[in-house]
């Protein structure tokens, strides 16, 4: 049994609490806000508290609150030699205080409030300071079914930066099409199953052998059919841009 | 039954046949290829042939050809008043011959030749100029389970350059993160789980409700991070675009 301490209330920590809550190998002994209203819905199924001057012992410190706040927070830990580790993908591992053993479990996921998440599809990357500390870390993970990634921090940095693209910019590309869509009338939705077969192929194959269409064939007569059928700037800048990407990956001449 | 000949030998032809074979209410009676070779393999399934004077009597003739080649292989074809359609994203109905019935079939998804396809997840986009030829195309979609949607010719364009969009541009998103995560020696696997998950969000919520992340946040410190560790101009550049999207999209201000 692996006894954990949560702290912040955003939605990384309550789908944590809620994996950790649907095991038995998990107690969460407390769940810590400085404001207590946004997890009083949580009373019956956990102690919650907003003193720090009242937090237990634990095996496991989880720090889920925004970037900004994670070292503040951390030094004002009423305890010494405990492991405590953070949830951000860009906030450095040393910003702990460094009175506590310090870790990072960095779960590269997109998480919403209303959609339950199955962690056997949220990897996690775990960064230690103490080596003695990631076996706790790995069975952590273990128990609410992620796999781990021992990654150091440039790594997980990389990984940050990299699902920005992948997550936040992909979304807006959806967004940009529910546009062009919506601007003549026809249904977002058409384009559903192909969004998901574009995020299936990938799961197999590289995106590099996955790329299809008028840019990589350099098919300059559709390419300006296309752009020419844009009516927002933006929306032709991103086309040129990423029209060119495409052409400078698979080695075609510019446009 | 409908009878159905089929023209072309690209990967979309492959797919229709491998559909429409796999069901027993399609009979597809010839497989046309300007070269022979390309379709040889089939010889067993099907009658081959790449003699245009050959071609029987069909409900509907299909021409999955490249764009450039499809409105002069339909002036090439020896019978007239029959139904032909094309397969074409952005070639207008029109530039099919005008001495047979005309119209569209249009299957929006992305086809490589390796991967099987099921024609669920292949929304269909009808176009007819003769509405009693829109319930055959209903009805030849239907048999291999795929989905309707009559548009117009703008709307299919619009469909085809949203299709870019989700699907190469969003591919491109894909490839890059591959070479952010490749430069600091970490698997791109890591991000596999999140990539589907971004699409399967929007299977149900809007993108717009959907958007996470710095740019929406407009997290100044975050975004300045990650534009320091892109080392690629071109990388920065999609970077600074797709957040100035996000932000134009959410209404907060540019960068």
């Amino acid at each position: 049994m692996i006894s954990v301490i949560i702290l912040g209330a955003g939605n990384v920590a309550a789908h944590l609490f809620n994996a950790f809550d649907g095991t038995e190998q998990v107690h969460v002994k407390q769940w810590y806000n400085r404001s207590i209203k946004s997890i009083q819905s949580y009373k019956n199924k956990v102690v919650i508290t907003d003193d720090l001057s009242q937090l237990e012992k634990a095996d496991v410190y989880i720090i889920a609150v925004s970037d900004d706040a994670i070292a503040n927070l951390s030094t004002k830990l009423p305890f010494e030699n405990r492991l405590v580790v953070h949830t951000s993908g860009s906030v450095n591992v040393h910003d702990l205080d460094k009175k506590n053993r310090r870790g990072v479990f960095y779960p590269l996921q997109t998480f919403s409030k209303a959609a339950t998440l199955n962690f056997e599809n949220v990897p996690i990357c775990l960064e230690v300071l103490d080596k003695a500390d990631l076996k706790t870390l790995k069975s952590l993970a273990k128990t609410i079914g992620s796999s781990t990634h021992k990654v150091n921090t440039d790594q997980r940095r990389a990984l940050h930066l990299a699902a920005v693209f992948v997550n936040n910019f992909t979304n807006q590309l959806y967004r940009v099409a529910h546009e062009i869509t919506e601007s003549k009338g026809v249904e977002f939705d058409i384009l559903k199953p192909l969004i998901l077969e574009t995020a299936k192929k990938v799961q197999d194959i590289s995106p590099y052998m996955a790329q299809t269409g008028p840019a990589k064939r350099n098919d300059k007569k559709t390419i300006k059919k296309h752009l020419q059928l844009l009516e927002s700037a933006q929306h032709k800048a991103i086309y040129e841009l990423l029209t060119a990407s495409i052409q400078k990956t698979h080695g075609r001449k510019k446009l």
